[in-house]
Parts: structure tokens; C-alpha cells; sequence
């Protein structure tokens, strides 16, 4: 039984614009400091892919009029077109992920430019995890996010493409409910939900690229890969 | 410009359980005042769609072991099969709502019985927010939430059922980025964001109802409908 508690989500301000072969960790380390709200133990850090995929160099040119570039672009990036209509190209991508434009990228990138998802998102978050103990001499997790639709519904929400030190799933089944009922249904996308509470504090406009998520419950923290979010195509209704 | 502050999700505990008739704002406003957060100016009070249920009578008598009363209950409630796995339906809801059974749901409820959707959980939302309002003097939101699959991802995540007074979608296109672009797909379903970020504090098994979303930016709150969050289906790819 999860014990309840409140949880916080603090935007980290003051990131400033990065390029590749920056290290994220020492970035958001100074910047959660100058604010007043330093990392600590048991906190998760969220991490919106653009600034990942800037420091890790998975930004390449791309003429945003040219758009039989962009599709060549957007299919080199996929393994497999889910749907397709007009310009847009819902798509599988080599992680597993379903999304527009396999995650392709036009905004908060400089302009002739497109960002591209990481390639291995996790490890992209066990980087900044590991940075972070270095730098601060805390254990923290953290989660890589992307702007993701959704089938059925209207309007995006931020979901994660990469864990390090936090369950992306967390499996309740065999719990009971409150009237002492075993549960039936309850797989819980923690990690999708830390991500979608971040964007809420960073915003698409307001530059903000990461959040501190304080208060999660301590039994969320485990090893993890963000493959326990993604549905094996074979068991998958809609693809 | 969204400006970003930190976004605080507080557990409303001691909520005893409820029955048809009993009126949740005065026991959110009694509980929330009873544990040292009472209901504020601005906060966002999140309210699980079971305990909506319960007070407005949506609760049938089911033989869990009856797999055919089930699919009738659950072809009742549906205006469409989606899909059809075993015994899984995943059916559109008069809402329009696309998920699991039509969000017939035998947890957390008495043996031998189900909860069914809300008929309007706009409007259950916005009647907890009136009591709050009569009750407590202040001005808050309401999100009626549930909890639903998706496609393509394992587990899964709460979503708004139901909203009053804060914007299901927040239309975001026609800002510019942070370098100054134009940000092209930029509807972010704030509402759903929201919902996500409460269960992380309310957790299946705990049988905590509801929570409080404070520090969310103002811009959010207005007049809305859950519809805002329902794609049409002729413009959804995947129905």
C-alpha cells in the first residue's frame, strides 16, 4: 500500500541554452542550487528530450519547407508507419515508441534544424542520474520526457522515453483496494504520470527544460527501463 | 507565456466512504480542513470518478462471476465496440470516452456490485465545485478523474472524466518557442496532466479519493467542457 504524501514539482530555471558535449548534470545541479531548491535524495528529475538530444548531438540540418526531406527524415527514424495522413506520419520508432513524425522535432531548435529522439533514452537518463550523484552527492532519479498524442483523445501530454532509478511501470495486481478486493486492472504508468506532472510546471513556451518531482513514493524508486512502457506490437490492439 | 512556479499534490485523507446521496464537498471541505490544507483560492481539487459514482447512485448489483450479465452491462453502457479480445471489450462511452469495459469497474466497490461512469461528470464536477464554493467560501476547480489504458503503451494513467472551472485543452499554438518560433502542435490536455499528477498521490490501493493541485498556472482556469478532450471520430486514425 502506497503511503500518501504530498509531492511537489519544482521547475528548474536558469538552464541555459545547451549545445552538444554539454554535461546536463552540472547544469541543472548549479541551476536547482541558485534557485534555492538543490537536488536531494529521493528526488526525481525530469528532463524534457530537446535539451538531452542538443547535449548528446542528435540535432541535424533540415530545411523545415522542404517537405520530402522531412518525410525521408522522419521515415529514417521509424521502423514502421502506423498511419498516415496529409503531412502527418504517425510512426513506430526503433524504441517502440508510437508517435508523429517519429519524435522529429522542429521547435525550441534553432531554426534550419530538427532534433531527433535520443537513441537510447535510459541511458540518456542514467547519465544525468550518474552526473548528479557525482556533481551533488545525491541519489536521485530521473526521467527523460517527450510531447507525445494520444489515440481517442484531443491534446498532447508529456509521457517518458527514458528511466534510470525510478519504475516506469509499477504492477499492483495482487494488492487489495481499500474493501479489501484484490485488484485487478493495475499496471500504473508511474513514470508517464511524472512526466505528464512535470510539463505542467515547464510549459511548452516557457523554456523551462527541467523539473524537480519531490515527495514520489520511496517504493517507485527501483531499477527500470522505459521497454516495461512499451506494448510488444503482437499484443497491441491498435497498430 | 505559462510562468513557472512549483505545483504542490496534496492527498485528502480521512474521507470516510460514501454512499448515493452523500455530499462530497462538504466532506472534501471537513477533510481537507481536519488535516491542516484546507481548500484554497486557485486549487485544482482532483476527485476520483468511484467516489462521484457512489454519491450519484451509479452503482448496479453484478455477479463478478457472471461473464455475460458483465458484457451486457458493459454493451449498455457503450455506444461502440472498438475492439474485442477475450474478454476484454475496449467500447466508446456515451461520452466518448474510448476504454476498458466502458469504465464498468468492480474495484473498490461493494462485493457483488460495479461503478458505472458519471452520465455527466462536467457536471459532477461542477456541483463538488459549487459546494466548495458554498461550503469553504472559495473558488476552486474540479477534475473528475479515471483511470484508463492507452494504445501502444503498457499501463495505466488517470485522465479527466469530468471539469470545472480550468481548461480540459490548453491551445498553445500561435506562442512562439523560446527561440522565438512559432510552436506548430501545441495543444497540451492540461486536464489529463493534472489527473495523472493526482494519482501519484492517491495511488489504487490506498483509497484515497482525492487530492489537491495547487500552484497551477491561473491561465489554466476557465469555463471548459471534458468534450474539449474528445476527439471526433471521424478525425481519430485509430477507432
Amino acid at each position: 500500500m502506497r503511503l500518501p504524501g504530498p509531492l511537489t514539482l519544482i521547475p528548474i530555471e536558469g538552464i541555459p541554452e545547451v549545445t552538444a558535449g554539454d554535461v546536463l548534470a552540472e547544469l541543472i545541479v548549479a541551476s536547482a542550487r541558485e534557485q534555492g531548491t538543490p537536488c536531494e535524495d529521493g528526488d526525481c528529475i525530469v528532463v524534457t528530450q530537446k535539451v538531452v538530444s542538443k547535449v548528446e548531438g542528435r540535432v541535424v540540418e533540415l530545411d523545415p519547407t522542404d517537405l520530402a526531406a522531412r518525410r525521408r527524415l522522419v521515415e529514417a527514424e521509424s521502423v514502421r508507419v502506423v498511419r498516415r495522413r496529409g503531412d502527418l506520419l504517425i510512426t513506430e520508432t526503433p524504441h517502440g515508441f508510437v508517435c508523429a513524425n517519429a519524435g522529429v522535432d522542429l521547435s525550441n531548435v534553432e531554426a534550419g534544424t530538427a532534433a531527433l529522439l535520443p537513441v537510447d533514452a535510459d541511458r540518456s537518463a542514467k547519465r544525468v542520474r550518474d552526473g548528479i550523484r557525482a556533481h551533488a552527492g545525491v541519489e536521485v532519479a530521473v526521467i527523460v520526457t517527450d510531447t507525445f498524442g494520444r489515440a481517442w483523445r484531443i491534446g498532447l501530454t508529456d509521457v517518458a522515453i527514458g528511466v534510470s532509478g525510478i519504475a516506469a511501470v509499477v504492477d499492483l495486481r495482487g494488492q487489495s483496494d481499500a474493501l479489501g478486493r484484490e485488484l485487478l486492472v493495475s499496471e500504473v504508468a508511474v513514470a508517464d504520470e511524472v512526466a505528464s506532472a512535470a510539463e505542467l510546471v515547464m510549459g511548452k513556451a516557457a523554456g523551462v527544460p527541467v523539473a524537480i518531482a519531490r515527495g514520489l513514493d520511496p517504493s517507485f524508486f527501483r531499477e527500470s527501463s522505459v521497454r516495461e512502457l512499451v506494448r510488444p506490437p503482437a499484443e497491441d490492439l491498435f497498430r
